[in-house]
């Protein structure tokens, strides 16, 4: 007969996240060194297993094809070889950038005397609840690696095969390279109770980054005790301003709007200056149209539909907040900049919001009124990106106003502390 | 017969938090000069209606002494004239504090020409909910105006006469320079349900701080939806290394346990190497002794107190995650500097940790090991201070990880938002 030990009777969830708290010990005070050997050992593995990672992916494609899941969800879950390729050059592609443990943020020397020096340091422990896409499995270990954390990663039901095999994968290379195997795990179960305890491991766990739908996000949020990253909603507005190039408003909008529609980044409103509006909408609407997508408008924009290609509907109040991410814009014609800003800021997610504008004096009254992660002049919308921002790689997008706003890269990783250094020195 | 808007229909702390939503919104494209002179007017305010607050305060001292309340925490909640001076002359010292806002955090030009600038910007609405230091009040206040933030404050009800005075003498000085009053609010309500509806005002409350015990801090932290600035907890450790100055030792020791025993950067345990124990603790105990510090000491520094003049107790489990608070200290002796990182890793609130050695790879070895706010060498662990560090300010002093760690100054009290700005930009 064996006698359980405290660490036996703990769920799951709880032992993976102890281990994780001891690994993220071993990993703080790595120098950047062992760490990108061990991000080397990953690319290669992904590229040496690849197979057996094509193999266990498709076992998540025919049961999600059984289960008659849609095939643009099919495809983000799909792991080609060339995918698992590219994954692995993604992996490269972090080992180049600079690592941000150690950095000193803010350092002077105190009238006393004292040294003071404010420094970088891993958060610890980083769970990320995800979709369904097997890459942010090894995006978000690689990211976190790097920057001396240790990661639970807790994915989709749909990928759990794929996600198991690229977790031994990563493993097996952390471990080959003599790093703690337990920086990089899956949370065990598939149950929502799985989630919750995640959510309630404070102490345990030091940051939750939810990535996925609105109603994950707001649960996480709302029953989490575990610090969140908000990420990701983005109901994005591209303001038109009185004095705008009208060729150059258009090709925002419809860059903006319809480049990719089912990123967060995607504008979903169109506001426009009422005495710009004559000119704009008729040639915007025809845009719109060209591009596939339906307009939500108000009166004010329907009156200008008449004679265009658009496909206009009535918008509801429900439209201004709609995040669509899809062939969709509400659309509507506002008095002024400020009536503009007082729209975005009564309905705007907070993400990205444009104005395109040849007035300084408007586009210095919109980027100081307007409060969102990321306000673009004269810009697309879809440019707020880590990779876009030149941050090299991107663990999400904060839509929150602690701690990290708008692309998270490695420095959004990690904390600080401060070192105090002396020569006896005591308070008087 | 008068019809009620959705605004009369609210309650009256969500009320609160739409006007200083509102105020935020105004305060933050301020100038510099516009928030300084606010500030400047609450100074002269708080001298010229100094009997007035004084007044208000005698009505919660009588109320206190009525309740027999301790002396000590009556000190705390007392207003004189000298003292209302005293925080207008911190008012003042916040004046000269440099704006944290428009400060551009990182900056580039992009491969594509288009320009990337992240920008320090307000909070917006920080709620801090606070125990019976009347000055709090008014340091709380001045530190969010200058950062461009509205305060929403819940005090103490023990202190609400004198809130209330100086709440009305500071909302009058903001609104007669010109800011909105509201800027400056009182959460409205004594009972616990105000609280909690502020805890749950996401979208109106951008962070909630509190300041004070450890339940009032661990109810926030799980019950709030909005997100919340731990606070304040310190189990701070001294460790004597086996290298180190004996003199220089029991100074920090005495330093950071005894100059002020009721604040969070004291010292709570001791820590003594088994190689320096025969030499130090004999005198050490006999430093504490004359501090008039009892000492809860494990079997090993219970052997070293026959000869010495300490009270010394046996320490229990309890005593290594005890944060006194008193003229008390938890004290064990440990095998090396790796038994003595583990002890602190183990029962650690985060805040503070002191090693006083003479070598140069042992004070490496901790600092690196060590993960709290602040990790001394060779000074005492009352450093651990705003105003010490430079800072001019502090609002708090964080413990958790995300956003702010260790003292926080004004711009620990900011976000960013990133401006992008092109010349039509739209992405390929």
């Amino acid at each position: 007969m064996t006698t359980l030990s405290p660490y036996d009777a703990m769920s799951p969830v709880i032992r993976v996240a102890y281990r994780a708290k001891a690994a993220a010990a071993d990993l703080a005070p790595l120098p950047r060194a062992e760490k990108d050997d061990a991000l080397l050992a990953i690319a290669d593995a992904l590229e040496v297993r690849t197979s057996e990672i094509v193999a266990a992916n498709a076992q998540d494609i025919e049961r999600a094809r059984e289960a008659g899941t849609s095939e643009a969800i099919i495809d983000r879950l799909t792991l080609t070889p060339e995918r698992v390729r590219a994954i692995a050059s993604d992996v490269r592609d972090v080992v180049s950038l600079p690592d941000p443990v150690g950095e000193v943020v803010r350092g002077s020397t105190l009238p006393n005397g004292i040294d003071l020096r404010q420094v970088r340091v891993p958060l610890g422990v980083v769970g990320i609840i995800y979709e369904a896409r097997p890459n942010v499995t090894v995006d978000a270990a690689a990211l976190c690696l790097k920057s001396g954390n240790a990661v639970l990663l807790r994915g989709s039901s749909s990928a759990y095969e794929s996600n198991t095999a690229l977790v031994r994968v990563l493993r097996d290379a952390v471990g080959g390279a003599g790093l703690p195997a337990d920086a990089v795990q899956l949370v065990p179960g598939e149950s929502r109770e799985s989630v919750r305890e995640l959510m309630r491991a404070r102490g345990l766990v030091d940051v939750l980054i939810p990535r996925g739908g609105a109603s994950l996000i707001r649960t996480v949020v709302e029953e989490s005790t575990v610090p969140v990253i908000e990420t990701g909603t983005g109901n994005c507005h591209v303001y038109v301003d009185e004095h705008a190039d009208l060729d150059m408003a258009i090709e925002i909008l419809i860059n903006s709007k319809a480049q990719r529609v089912s990123v967060c980044n995607a504008a979903e409103t169109l506001l426009v200056h009422q005495d710009i509006a004559p000119r704009f909408l008729p040639r915007a609407l025809d845009a719109l149209a060209d591009a596939r997508v339906t307009v939500h408008g108000d009166e004010r924009v329907l009156a200008y539909a008449k004679d265009t290609r658009a496909t206009v509907v009535e918008a509801t109040t429900d439209d201004w907040e709609t995040e669509y991410l899809s062939y969709d814009i509400a659309a509507a014609v506002v008095d002024s900049l400020d009536r503009a800003v007082e729209h975005i800021r009564l309905w705007t997610s907070g993400h990205t919001e444009a104005i395109v504008t040849t007035s300084q004096q408007a586009a210095r009254r919109f980027t100081q009124l307007v409060d969102s992660t990321t306000v673009a002049v004269n810009a697309s919308t879809r440019f707020t990106d880590g990779g876009q921002f030149g941050f090299g790689a991107e663990i999400g997008i904060s839509t929150q106003k602690l701690h990290a706003r708008g692309p998270m890269g490695l420095p959004e990783l990690t904390s600080t502390k401060y070192i105090v250094t002396g020569d006896g020195h005591v308070r008087r």
